[in-house]
């Protein structure tokens, strides 16, 4: 299979940077578009970010020469599939754009996840979601993946949801300053500091993780029934968001049968041996005082969800700490994990 | 009246220090003794703190000149009370040996607080439960308040319990550095980190507020019987702990009937003006991100616990963020304001 | 005498909000007016300061009620004199139709800071530049203080200068985050990170010292004419500039000589013990790990220079480490102090 | 040729760690060995470290299954060289008792750095100073690295002081918490923080370039004769240590012939194209904001040393800043790297 011309929608924002760095090389993936506001557009990415790029390691020598358009489908010509780092004010309306001109939009924006006939897909977690492209009107699909906090919440629940069922889920998160881009959060406000309040965040903590384990009926996604109550806060952490989570199921579970069920928790990604792909999805660690973003944020290359201390919980039925990298797994990372499997699986046809 | 002469066990530490420093000019109590490690005993309290002391401003100019004691009744003559900020390695012991010489103890160490005799007092809170100490064996009476993290969160429950009832209690806390004392925490651990592990805290925070709002019954105290699950962390924050709570109840209540209790709760400080006393037991901030450690510690100077974000929660009933220093409202301030309600009130033989 | 009335320019700003707080019951002042920016203009302060607000403490309730002005003499009537926190694209501007005006500016921006006939007045420094404002044109005058790095700086300096005259400074400053404002430095910039450069800091740091430390001659200050070099760098601390200083002196000196001269170092503010003057200018502290912004930045309630680790240097004389309180003593608390002079003084005609 | 079988001395501590984690898969050198305190020995090192473990990523697989040894030559045995992260309190005896065994020891610890015989070797600045191995009277070598602050230091040091000579230096460092090992610096001293003092840390730093910069003479090492005045400060900051340097040399130069020598420098390990040499040794950035340890730290794999800021000094001739990471290129980097010399020089004769 030969590899597809994609372009980056949002390519000087902080997601947009993580997308130019994970795609360097890429083995499915030559990004031959970088697109952004009109003010930086015509002018080589590798000036327009001189002292922009803020991801760790250097601007990738392939990105730097590469003259950066306007985020327009007439100004990124040949693209068989754009991934979208947009801010969600412009997001909305440029990914339509993209997919009525027949082009596969990625997006880790949050405009079109409340779209019933648009899947927010989690590779490992609702792979049969992509059923719904089906439903879409335009010749360009467009597939979002879910909040950074949400991405490696979804996917501990998702072995327990098959397999005991969910009855309510409360959580807490503590999340990383990057998940507010840049300049984000003003120093003043976090450092030696908690900010109890994301603004929005929490109505996606409740919503998002019940439609990625939602059902497809009659082209639409029906959420699943459980109730989620969603406590976001900010910390000062750089990357990695840590929830804490509190659970009731529905059936009867013990602590090493969850353990089980994490443990040999693989999805197609694994079975496809995607290149972004971790090798165990579920990082249990045994240690007590685990997982921390410090010391767990790269497990699986940021790809993996690192997870600790189940235990009982006396008021609902289990309780535990998980942690995910959010701009990675979180966001480019996830996009681009779902664009190897749409890849691998021949679901573009604009591929 | 006249004031007490009082000591301080345990003057060096954390603890110590705060107390050292909130006892400066007090109206009810004139400290004369300042008792610590053996190997401290002997000195001037100011050339053994000269690079220990880590609490900001300097050490008061009172304390510089005792000579520091060792823990022990003989070596601190004529007290009427002393403060225990004792690691809880030797408090236990420590504390009983003064009781039983016949002075007042009023602990901030854990170790006492699960004896059926010893009251877990939060003096706005549980006032009634001094009349346990008529149960206590030895001539000296012990006096705990409760862990700094509890504290808080037993003020905020008190007159929702009182007026509704409580069912269960989710709560999740994000604890700051002090609460580990001195060296504590080693900035590795916890520089932009989160750690989701606390020693014993989850207990703690489970069994306390109970035993707070429990009831005096044939001479021992039957904590309340609703349940807590309770998940802490400790991020990096110097002073000021934050807890999230997600509150069942047992009767129905609405946002304004919940603000409206809160607003209204006093106790016997207040009502007896005690020195330490802050005018708003409870500060109910109406901001959408508040309250956070930056801005909110010092509310009542440090002795008041802000609240915030009161909202619906799609699992439990309610859920809301509070806020309360954990090294004056949580620890020494606590003390000092049990002491000054058995000094009013008379409670003391001693005295 | 009675108390002047003044304004604040810039008042929702961070400086302007340091002014609100510290001149909250002044012995000599009553603010009557904040103005600000257009938008803010006709808004009770309280309002537009809800979530503005970013100094410890709450608003100061005499602020609360009061509407916002704009920042020009016919929307402040009746004032005295006006105290600039204005940001420095506007303040040069602003400040000179005030004087205009007829009314006395006190400022912290930079604008007027290189004018000859402006003084940068740090009051225990060079009182007698206060002597220009008879040849400055305008009915009002205008004050200037240091910028917030060099005002320590320059205490230490002082006497040192006096007595042994200086040949050469290096310096080095790490500066806290609220010295740029708010929003100011983005977290993602400066958690867990330094950043060895701020705009235009270092040609202030190596100029204005020798202004305040010139001599007044033909009414013009002519700047001392040693050599200044600085490195400026920010770093993760709320509040406190800290600054590495290597000198060279022109006579002989020996350490505790020094010593002496800062110790015995007063100005006029004690003298005439003026409201915001600490009581000691210099605090000397003899702990090897001293001065640092955590344990001594509130000393002389922010206006006191804390100085440590004087020591010989092998390329230099000595070199030592101070610590000052940047938007205490080197910005709004500064400013108050000049102003304080002033008012003792009776230098303002319109007083 | 075979690789050398290699023990690391330490291997629990904070540098152990990373000679655990540098040398796995390494192309010279096979570790068979990790010595640590007694109360380790014995254990396999997955068991001691299962805590313990603080570097990002897991505990390599290969060590996992070592048992740990006691630090003595009879219980490594087979072992042709050590890598010592020792103790200071212990290092100097230990490294002793190797080199008398005919053990090379290649040492991160200050212990035997002034011996006039020990190089302070940093392979690319003095691999000349190899000769004295000749002179030492052991049948083992003993090697050092400098100080962890030093380390990039004298690298930029180096090729202006063979073009232009060096006359005076005055440093200004900020170091990184992970500087002083583990627990090391309370996160109570320096959340928020600055620690203007290192204990020994500006006499190393005084020193240590002189003698790398040094000329063997009689078999003795002549430390260069121009001097340093250093101030060493902690401040908030995992790893990278940021060093502001101003310079002050023998002849003239011009910024763009000095930035023109450090773009050319390299030392042998480039020619030999060792594994950890870095392609670039010293890395120069023009944008005017760096080096800064967020961005900056792994230019090289964390062997570059990254300069910026090169300009006039109105004092000294010159000013500039560099960032190194202070426990690679600073400690367990520069040792293996000092032993991938070794080995491909062919210089120790238990090879």
């Amino acid at each position: 299979m030969k590899k597809w011309k994609v372009g980056i929608l949002g390519a000087t924002g902080s997601v947009g940077q993580r997308f130019v760095q994970l795609l360097e090389n890429h083995e499915f993936f030559e990004v031959t578009h970088l697109a952004a506001s009109d003010k930086s557009a015509g002018n080589v990415y590798g000036d327009v970010m001189a002292s922009r790029w803020k991801v760790s390691n250097n601007i990738p020598e392939y990105a730097k020469k590469i003259k950066v358009s306007k985020c327009s489908p007439s100004d990124t010509p040949g693209v068989n599939l754009v991934f979208s780092g947009l801010d969600s004010s412009i997001a909305g309306e440029v990914e339509t754009e993209y997919a009525k001109a027949g082009i596969m939009v990625i997006s880790n924006s949050k405009n079109h996840r409340n779209d019933t006939d648009v899947p927010i897909l989690s590779a490992e977690v609702n792979p049969g979601h992509l059923e719904i492209l089906n439903y879409q009107a335009t010749p360009g699909k467009i597939i979002t993946n879910s909040n950074c906090t949400i991405m490696g919440v979804t996917i501990t629940l998702k072995p327990i949801f098959e397999k005991f069922g969910i009855e309510s889920v409360v959580l807490f998160s503590m999340q990383a300053i990057s998940g507010a881009g840049y300049p984000g959060v003003p120093s003043l406000d976090i450092l030696g500091n908690v900010v109890p309040h994301i603004g929005g965040e929490e109505e996606k903590a409740e919503f998002e993780p019940l439609k990625c384990l939602g059902k497809l009926e009659n082209g639409q996604i029906v959420p699943a029934d459980f109730k989620i109550s969603a406590h976001c806060n900010r910390v000062p952490v750089i990357d990695g968001h840590t929830v804490c989570v509190s659970i009731k199921l529905k059936k009867q579970a013990t602590i090493e049968e969850i353990k089980k069920v994490w443990n040999e928790f693989e999805g197609e990604p694994q079975k496809l041996k995607l290149p972004s792909a971790p090798a165990k999805v579920i990082d249990y660690r045994e240690e007590i005082d685990r997982p921390q973003p410090r010391l767990d944020l790269m497990s699986g290359n940021g790809m993996a969800t690192t997870v600790g201390r189940l235990r009982k919980d006396t008021v609902l039925d289990f309780k535990y700490v998980l942690l995910s990298h959010n701009t990675i797994r979180g966001a480019a990372g996830a996009a681009i994990l779902n664009a190897e499997l749409i890849y691998k699986k021949g679901l573009n046809k604009a591929g």
